[in-house]
């Protein structure tokens, strides 16, 4: 039984392409075997349900078609019932007509119909069960925790849901679990999992939607190498099985400080080198005003030597000067390392022995293109960190094939907002300072580094966790570094605090995002390709048309009245 | 590593029970031997978190605790490290002391750490494994559908989330992903299961959550047989595999009509007899004009013969009959079956044959006490149905542990809704007529019969579903006589009727109640001994205090304001 994909009438023989979830094979209805058959076909068209019986037979020589799985064979058909009609579909169902994605999402249930999208959900199951076989024989517990729930302090806005049984008030949908897995290892479950949805409502980039998949797990007792050890043999598992690509272990680990310095982001992507090098020594005290007084202001000069690419247009180095603006750096110097040496602009301005530190730090060759950014230590890293997975990508260095992981470590546990005026959680409040910096947080809090860890792969975050704060002392001293008054924690996180007086064990986890895992397994370029019903940028489902208006009834029951009228 | 359950001395040595998610050790720690762990032991009290090495030991003669599955064992510490203290608890963490469930709701931190609930949540965790396993075995593949969506068709009342990029719309959380799974059975999908959260914001009995957790499934090119057959393997598999019990199968049919002829309602518990018997034709010509007038009236008189409950004191029988009256009956005839005959105050109405006649259709004995109902066919039915199931209980035939399964089938499709004056779905607008009683649409659709199955297990139905319409002008017709408007049908389940136009294969589905099958599992009395996070019976959260009050910045964001300050 199957969908037909098409119909060919070949001298009064008729082919019909049928397909399923499995594939495509071809049926073969000849008048003279089955008129029957063959007359009810006559009417078939594109995307009618079959129900078929007929001998499996080898296909005539000559007729054989090697670029399909089942291209030697086809079924001689003995009967033949048409379970349903079809429209002429609005689009081709292949994964190869191009169509506008808003048609596509209108007429889901037949985008849904292509081979590479169902391949894409197969996998994403494969990879669901793969997770969930993996940690149950670690003895993870999968406990549902709710979705109707607290508000919780992930920094993002919230879903709200109007209580219609306590009016005035609302439940939020979970940006995460994070307080229920705490709990459960407070409670003593000792190793929790769970393949969860999670809602952030904030304004969609690409790869975002409003709600997502996560895959939480918790566990006590345990160090930050416990969580890294089972979590990479977890990851190692599901490149294996869903994909069969060996991922040697461990993975390889790199401090965030390392991590900023090599490649001036948290979320290196090793699939290539095109490191950077701080040149703020080098250059202080040179001609070049401009490199020179960024250092002694305090900000500091990176460069980067893009192998090979001094044969770079004059356009496309003006490409890259626009690329590092947007992450708000005022400019990129370049050199071409040429047989006569530095062509640039900015060569008059060092000397020869600067010139040939600057070569041996950068450890420049003829052919290649030096790029250079001077700016904050943020602003020049970001830059120029990005700058480098934009090369990346430009020069091809970027196989969606090839997979480099690495754990990033030792994260900040604070940072200072200028605008609020007082130190927030890099990863959340509930992160435990590393032991050897829990005295800072008295003195020098902005220098403590964090129990917390990152899984990169490719350049993308695909996990995140860290140890937690057992201790109430320690948690409510966060509290105070970030300025959240004793009434207002108690009135968010109150019975967190309360728990972590009752016996609360060391405890640890991670949460990995299952849609981006799946996008970088399948090589999708986009999150809806790993989604059966996502949503469009502006947050709606073209196929159901949800949000949609709603009686007054309905927002009476609730207690709530429209600020605004629907469009 | 673990909890203190208690410590005790004994002439200076230190006793402490330690527990785990696995149970319970014996921890001897002897001044002499390792003064140190002993010193740190005085300190420790209840619920404190221990990190110990030490040698298990068999325990010295005389103090083997038999009870206890480590009793013959205790571990003679070497090393003890306080990994956390605790207050007091307000409870003690035990299975048998009597706390009040606010208390703990409020600290469900602590209620978790007792043994039965975790060993519930333990087995909720297999049980979900045992699902997930045993479809994937069978090519089910499980796609997450989404929770932000539309308002579904169940009837229920939906609980809304205003949109923020859209103002003045709503998403609604999923009453079931019913419309999803059709769906992505007419994308190709063949086989979907999931296990998900759905949500209904109803008035609260005691075994409802406003979120709860459904087993869905659905498959195409099924009839009901297929459905059956895969579904109560599936079951049979999870009893086997958590809790060990066989169920043999296939499990036994009855329909709806025979349902409540012999049970009055259709979810018969099938652990005990006492079956109900229609005997308006043995009374409708007698001389007791109450019964008589109720048959001739359109109404029907049934009867249950209590076996053995002729000893029933009148108290008892008064108590019956206000139990009937709950469900609409008027009263309730008896009569005590003694050595002299009928003793009651109906025997004089009934000659000599009648009253044999009806001794021989309730095979009635000396010492039975039989029970009357006449009215209506619907309240006959459910009041003697009820109370059949409420005798079962008072007589103590209903053994938690004693397992009886029904498919109940063939339920009318539609019913005639008095209030509205139209007809209503008796499962759900999806669900397919019975092939031979399709041509009933048009002359007397109430007699029509739908493809529906419920699973019904010791009187409660834990799941239920139907072979769906696969047909976009029988659904249409479905919504005519439910009178639904062509506009309103497009606007609600416009997607849908689209759908079925592009070649719907058939297919039919089921869901099961996740909670409700965990609790008799586990023997539960509480659908919250089941759920780690339950919400109480005002749908609030005791422990994080959800819902909650927000922000005017938030409601502003989402183009609300509240028509009823929070109390």
């Amino acid at each position: 039984m199957g969908w037909v994909q098409r119909r060919r009438d070949h001298g009064g023989l008729i082919f019909i392409d049928l397909r399923d979830r499995e594939g495509i094979v071809q049926l073969a209805l000849d008048p003279d075997r089955d008129p029957d058959a063959h007359a009810k076909a006559d009417r078939i068209r594109n995307e009618f349900v079959l129900a078929v019986r007929g001998i499996v037979s080898p296909r005539p020589a000559g007729t054989v078609n090697a670029k399909m799985r089942t291209g030697e064979v086809e079924v001689e058909i003995r009967e033949l019932r048409i379970l349903n009609t079809s429209k002429t579909p609005p689009f081709m169902v292949d994964d190869t007509t191009e169509v506008a994605e808003n048609i596509r999402l209108k007429h889901r249930y037949l985008d849904l119909r292509r081979p590479g999208i169902q391949n894409n959900l197969m996998l994403r199951h494969r990879v669901a069960r793969t997770v969930r076989t993996y940690l149950d024989a670690r003895n993870f517990l999968e406990i549902e925790t709710p979705i109707l729930t607290k508000s919780t302090p992930e920094g993002a806005r919230d879903y709200l849901v109007p209580s219609r049984v306590n009016p005035g008030t609302f439940y939020a949908l979970p940006q995460s679990p994070q307080l229920f897995k705490q709990l459960l290892m407070i409670s003593g479950f000792d190793r929790y999992c769970q393949i969860t949805r999670c809602f952030r409502d904030e304004d969609l980039r690409a790869d975002r939607q409003p709600e997502f998949t996560q895959i939480d797990c918790e566990m006590s007792f345990v160090n930050r190498d416990d969580v890294i050890e089972v979590m990479e043999g977890m990851i190692a598992t599901v490149f294996k099985e869903a994909i069969g690509v060996d991922v040697s272990l461990p993975m390889p680990r790199m401090t965030y400080a390392e991590a900023l310095a090599r490649y001036g982001v948290d979320n290196p992507d090793l699939r290539f080198d095109l490191e950077l090098v701080e040149i703020s020594n080098q250059v202080k005290e040179s001609g070049f005003k401009v490199f020179a007084e960024v250092v002694k202001g305090g900000g500091i000069v990176k460069a980067l030597n893009a192998k090979g690419c001094g044969t770079f247009s004059r356009k496309e180095i003006d490409d890259l000067t626009d690329f590092v603006k947007i992450y708000g750096a005022k400019g990129l110097a370049y050199v071409k390392v040429t047989e006569e040496g530095w062509q640039s602009p900015i060569a008059k301005f060092f000397t020869a022995e600067e010139l040939s530190a600057l070569d041996r730090a950068l450890g420049s060759e003829v052919g290649d293109l030096l790029l250079f950014v001077a700016d904050s230590y943020k602003i020049a890293n970001e830059a120029l960190g990005r700058l480098r997975g934009h090369l990346g990508h430009k020069l091809g260095l970027t196989s969606k094939t090839n997979f480099k992981f690495v754990w990033v470590t030792d994260f900040p546990l604070l940072e200072w907002d200028g605008e609020s005026r007082r130190h927030v959680a890099v990863h959340h409040p509930f992160t435990a300072p590393m032991d050897e910096d829990v005295s800072l947080l008295d003195g020098d809090p902005g220098k403590a580094r964090a129990k917390a860890y990152d899984l990169v792969l490719n350049g993308s975050e695909i996990g995140g966790g860290s140890i937690r704060i057992h201790d109430q002392s320690v948690q409510s001293k966060m509290f105070d570094l970030m300025g959240i008054a004793q009434d207002e924690a108690r009135e968010k996180f109150g019975f967190l605090l309360d728990a972590l007086e009752y016996g609360a064990p060391p405890h640890g986890g991670i949460a990995f995002g299952l849609d981006r895992l799946v996008m970088i397994l399948t090589g999708s370029d986009s999150i809806r390709d790993v989604i059966a019903f996502p949503k469009t940028q502006k947050a709606t489902c073209l196929l159901s048309e949800a949000p949609g208006t709603v009686d007054e009834k309905q927002l009476r029951e609730l207690s709530i009245r429209l600020a605004t009228r629907p469009k």
